[in-house]
């Protein structure tokens, strides 16, 4: 690419090492910033620079917030014996938009993968295996992703979780809602198939 | 979406309203930032900061330009006689990539677009006109986009050029170099059958 300006250049290759952007796009974004109000643009870098400097980490469940305490840990409306073990914060909002979760959250901050060089002290394992000394718990399921690191993880922290008296459960897996059967993989359908559940459960 | 941070909700807004960024790629791109060091993300906003504060447009071509006068203007290489019309700055350096154009550029600024409330005097067609006037200029060459405001403003453009005693010419249109007869679109095949040239000059 033939930069005009050695200033666009540099705005180019910054929003190019954005995940999921390529040159062009972050040409596109670039461009349409440049097009907008010094005030938008001015708004948009401040977002980033307040985020990046006064965010901060729920000390109980090390979810995103803007306290010390965040919402949900906060709020006694909740229960607090029941404990989501979660990958990230996108995971946390997705399961709150469901609407059908009252527990509180545990946020891992990654998931075990030797490949990237993630091991277990890398994630806020010991501070959740300190929260089965410290709270009341009674269930925590385990919300990961069904893929091998998630997979690892979860076998993992069964092994660090077994000792204490709790029910440790995972979120079931199956084939979504609205899926047609055809279209399904074959491990999802053969594992469904063999995981099959009584008419009555899956009504109730 | 439900939020557990008002900081994080203010960066995914502002990165949400960049053109093709939904709010599920807004909200990666910004947890992305987050987990990057404080220098990175402080050399992301400063590069759009410098942008939007030090970017000059050639007082020649209007393209963008760290200088007054842009690199393309200022060399006594490139043919002056011949300028290049387009709508912004992404075709000059589409065109500067091809490494076939010797003359210089005049950058419009955008398209003439009734709908979207484009008169030809939000674009640098006056200035255009003048360098018809002051500058001796043999050729003008109209790259635009071959759609509807591509093909409003070349009309206007024409008119306004052809009692200036100039060639003034369009970029040829057909179909592109290794596409396939049966996925070209009826319109440009149609088209290219009428305006079929002599095989010699393809070849040329």
């Amino acid at each position: 690419m033939h930069f005009s300006s050695k200033l666009l250049e540099q705005a180019v290759d910054e929003f190019g090492r954005l995940p999921g952007i390529g040159r062009k796009t972050a040409l596109r974004l670039v461009l349409h910033l440049l097009n907008q109000p010094d005030a938008d643009v001015n708004r948009f870098t401040a977002s980033l620079n307040n985020l990046k400097e006064h965010i901060k980490y729920c000390k109980t469940c090390f979810n995103i917030s803007d306290l010390e305490t965040c919402e949900i840990c906060a709020t006694a409306k909740r229960d607090h014996g029941l404990i989501c073990v979660v990958e990230d914060t996108r995971d946390v909002m997705a399961i709150e938009n469901t609407n059908q979760y009252n527990g509180v959250y545990h946020v891992l901050g990654g998931l075990i993968s030797p490949m990237d060089g993630v091991g277990p002290s890398d994630l806020k394992i010991d501070a959740l295996v300190e929260r089965m000394r410290n709270e009341k718990v009674s269930e925590v399921i385990l919300a990961l992703s069904a893929t091998m690191e998630g997979d690892t993880t979860i076998f993992y922290l069964y092994r660090k979780l077994k000792e204490f008296n709790i029910h440790i459960s995972t979120i079931a897996r199956g084939i979504a809602f609205g899926g047609e059967l055809e279209y399904v993989d074959e491990i999802t359908l053969g594992r469904s198939i063999a995981t099959r559940v009584p008419y009555e459960r899956n009504v109730g």
